[in-house]
């Protein structure tokens, strides 16, 4: 079985796909899309990548990737706790050292805002398409003093030294990322499993005021919890949104099949991205 | 009347600020958290920040930053269209070029994704902390063939040439900018006023299933229209929200404030971030 992940190696995409599939062959591309295509092309079964950080909110990317581009399913979705550490060359480590730049992925050094503010004010921060990425360019350039915001995994793959640990700025950073698959069936992993979910894309009728309202009124009255309800611009106008609802629950015969008829009646275009099981992962 | 904005010079910022407050002092900022807290500190008596763009959505460390650590109003809103062109240095313009590196804002990135995909696929593409910034890289460094991603200001600003124009993937790009400011009365600005509206951050009770449901209640049997409503996490645990609620009416005496004791009778947090009119400025 082969899974694409977002990468490159030592990403914290990389370190849930370790833990999920162990055994199975794992395959890094640059970008969510690449990701997403390579599944839509049979290069590989299956992809995983982040829909949610719990401090930076969703990866818009993968959101609108799904909404508008691909017709894929999630079949699990992986809970992974994210912990980001402060890394130099080892020829910087150690003694008065000055850092000339710090490099990182924008929501890693988003999580880290605080910490830079207070320990590193007025070094400039250089943004990379992943937290790995940076650890690969400081490792591959000692002389220029830089550091790099990244995982564990990325410090050994990359033989950093790790200066700050646990730099993030609130104790709760956890992601999610989603496996997806052309097919629809949920995918069982031997992980701890938290919940079911159903996930949901919902565009409302134009023009109709309360129109919202009316939508979450079809999950409210059959008591159909919603974990999540986010708005996303249809790239149409400002003010046009689509809405991605998470339901914690599985599809069944009867509940959500009237929920989605009751909003197709009401006007709305309702896109069914999932129903699958949620896996916390170990730190 | 001093007035800090996201730069440097020739940003989209800028671009809003110019038409906006053209015979106002201008004070640029390296970020938007640093535009924002030079009004906290006294230094400028407006900021103005982007807030949410047509295609890309919500500007999420401004929206975080409102909530989480500022209490200032929005006092004005202003909504620009944004053209994005693809511009190299002029020693690199004409004949066959060979683009080594596309640097730009993330956003602006994203926007002409498309015709990156399209035209300059594998071409490694750079974030910088800014369209003008890539602009200024660009400019200074002529021997690396580069091209930047940004507006006409700034490829005149920094000499350089535009090799394509509106590259942006969608049409309709527009991005909001919003003034900020230490009291809440609203400003009036000489240009097109589209509407009135009103701005509050709304954090439901915890573990309460269809909280969302009653609060969206208090604004439709009100026949309040809401133009815009968005999740954005606590930062305390996944699944865990406040939500941005743009309602299109202006503070009044009865309707606004009956809606908000309601939604805090429900136990909800309501802070209220601002009332105020929408301009919308010139091409």
């Amino acid at each position: 079985m082969k899974i694409a992940y977002l990468g490159p190696q030592a990403s914290f995409t990389d370190l849930a796909v370790r833990k999920a599939f162990p055994d199975e062959h794992q395959v890094p591309c640059v970008t969510i899309p690449d990701c997403i295509e390579a599944v839509i092309e049979d290069e590989v079964d299956y992809a995983v990548v982040p829909l949610e950080n719990a401090l930076e909110g969703s990866v818009h990317i993968t959101v609108d990737y799904l909404f508008h581009e691909a017709d894929l399913s999630i079949v699990a979705e992986l809970t992974s706790p994210i912990q980001q550490h402060l890394m130099v060359h080892p020829e910087n480590s150690g003694g008065e050292r000055r850092i000339e730049k710090i490099m990182s992925h924008s929501h890693a050094l988003a999580q880290c805002h605080k910490f830079l503010h207070k320990a590193y004010r007025g070094t400039p921060l250089e943004q990379t398409t992943s937290t790995a990425a940076a650890a690969k360019y400081v490792s591959e350039h000692p002389g220029e003093k830089n550091a790099a915001i990244g995982n564990e995994l990325a410090a050994k793959e990359y033989g950093l030294s790790i200066s700050h640990e646990n730099i993030h700025d609130f104790a709760y950073n956890h992601t999610r990322f989603i496996v997806l698959h052309k097919k629809s069936h949920p995918l069982a992993i031997e992980q701890n499993k938290s919940e079911d979910k159903t996930t949901l894309m919902v565009t409302l009728p134009k023009d109709r005021s309360g129109a919202l309202h009316q939508v979450l009124s079809t999950f409210a009255w059959r008591q159909l919890n919603l974990s999540k309800i986010e708005s996303r611009p249809l790239k149409t106008g400002l003010g046009d949104y689509f809405f991605l609802i998470d339901v914690a629950h599985g599809m069944d015969e009867v509940l959500l099949p009237g929920a989605i008829s009751e909003m197709e009646a009401l006007g709305c275009e309702v896109k069914m991205i999932g129903t699958y099981s949620s896996y916390m992962l170990d730190q």
